[in-house]
């Protein structure tokens, strides 16, 4: 049996009873989140429905001007299939307003803009609506730190972080998601033809098995190695969970005096 | 002898080692950080100096159309008084373009996003630079939650988040501060005539006071009311200690089994 199987009734069940119990701690009633017509927000928009019926959830799709314009599609797709309302917000103007200035500035740092455009505009529509932004990393993508720090991790929950990206998949088929956004290669879509697979250099296949032995089973490099993966593949997810520490935690703070804790 | 009082040069050496110690330890040699004119983001500068000598501190000044021509003179001085180097953003274009589809945004929603565009530009600008984003968040407004939510909280280290504001205004008079920069009232100067103080409801000094009894010596309510403070500036404090306690946490995570922490 893969050992990545799950049970997906209890697993659905655990998250919607998650996000009831943590929304209305917090005071609030509807959520609200960004959707790119991948399939992490597809899965986060679907979970969400069945957590506080489809009036209190909000989907928002926020395309630059060379975002694909089948991600956008999808994403209208994904709105449509879980009946949710949605809206949109161009992103283009802020984005290049503020890169008028630096006009020879990296893909990535458009890229990293864009991410961080988005939670502005996430945050800024949920205090219009009173509701909380719902976050759609997954666990695979937390370990690796495949997002942008106060970018798209930047949220209130993370209904779907205990999830490896293989796991998404199959909770995608199991609760309806449309299959072409289940079936699509997963990009960040920052940047024309940009795939995760390709920029990270391994499969999420290959990256969903070297986590579970490395974060769940707590094996060390040479016993994961010893299992059959390649050694750079390994090292290289050894590397990206080390150097992606810090946005896993909070600022840390200069206390003045040493604490116990 | 006042209980906030410090001891102005172990306080600062214990600051600066460990800012030195954690931007080295993260691979970096340079920071980054926003001036507002306001104490502290200046005495943040003036200790970055002093930790990383002045060619390696960088000062943002990001004023916004309707902010006070005096934030900006303030923050210049500030640059000019320590020696660093430092570049103006104004943040105008992006904020009115965002704004232009929401034009009956509250004041309340227009400062965040202003908060929050100014973070995008110093992560932005870190990342062309290769230097890291200080926060300048103090005890007293992390406690209160006087912030905004990734926006001007979002940062890579809080050198002078153990200081309470009246300590901050006290070890910055000892590293020179410019005067009036120590002596104007604080204000977040999101909208016009906004001071901290009116809109939090009470002074520093008495925040400071009541903080430190509730979280240094950890005395209760009632205990503090006991020691002669008034019981709707402690109720309001402590309602704002509770409110803001997602601030100082990473979003939670929808864990599907039970973790034994």
């Amino acid at each position: 049996m893969n050992k990545l199987a799950i049970d997906h009734e209890y697993v659905s069940r655990r998250i919607i009873e998650f996000m009831r119990r943590e929304v209305r701690n917090s005071g609030f009633e509807k959520v609200i989140l960004g959707l790119s017509g991948g399939i992490d927000s597809s899965l986060v928009a679907f979970l969400a429905k069945e957590a506080f019926g489809k009036k209190n959830v909000h989907g928002v799709i926020m395309p630059y001007r060379t975002s694909s314009p089948k991600s956008e599609e999808d994403a209208l797709k994904v709105a449509e299939a879980a009946k949710i309302s949605w809206e949109k917000v161009e992103i283009t103007n802020m984005v290049d307003s503020y890169f008028s200035f630096f006009p020879d500035a990296s893909p990535l740092r458009k890229g990293n803009r864009m991410a961080r455009e988005r939670m502005c505009i996430l945050y800024d529509l949920s205090a219009r609506d009173r509701s909380l932004v719902m976050g759609t990393g997954n666990k695979t993508e937390m370990y690796l730190g495949y997002s942008t720090q106060y970018g798209d991790a930047a949220c209130a929950l993370l209904p779907i972080a205990d999830l490896y990206k293989t796991q998404v998949w199959s909770l995608s088929e199991y609760l309806g998601v449309p299959k072409e956004v289940i079936e699509k290669k997963p990009s960040a879509d920052l940047w024309e033809g940009q795939t995760d697979e390709g920029e990270l250099g391994f499969s999420y296949h290959d990256a969903d098995d070297i986590l579970f032995e490395l974060i769940d089973r707590k094996k060390d490099r040479n016993e994961v190695i010893t299992l059959g993966f390649k050694s750079e593949v390994v090292d290289s997810i050894l590397e990206k969970i080390k150097n992606s520490e810090f946005k896993r935690r909070m600022p840390k703070i200069a206390y003045i005096h040493d604490k116990a804790k």
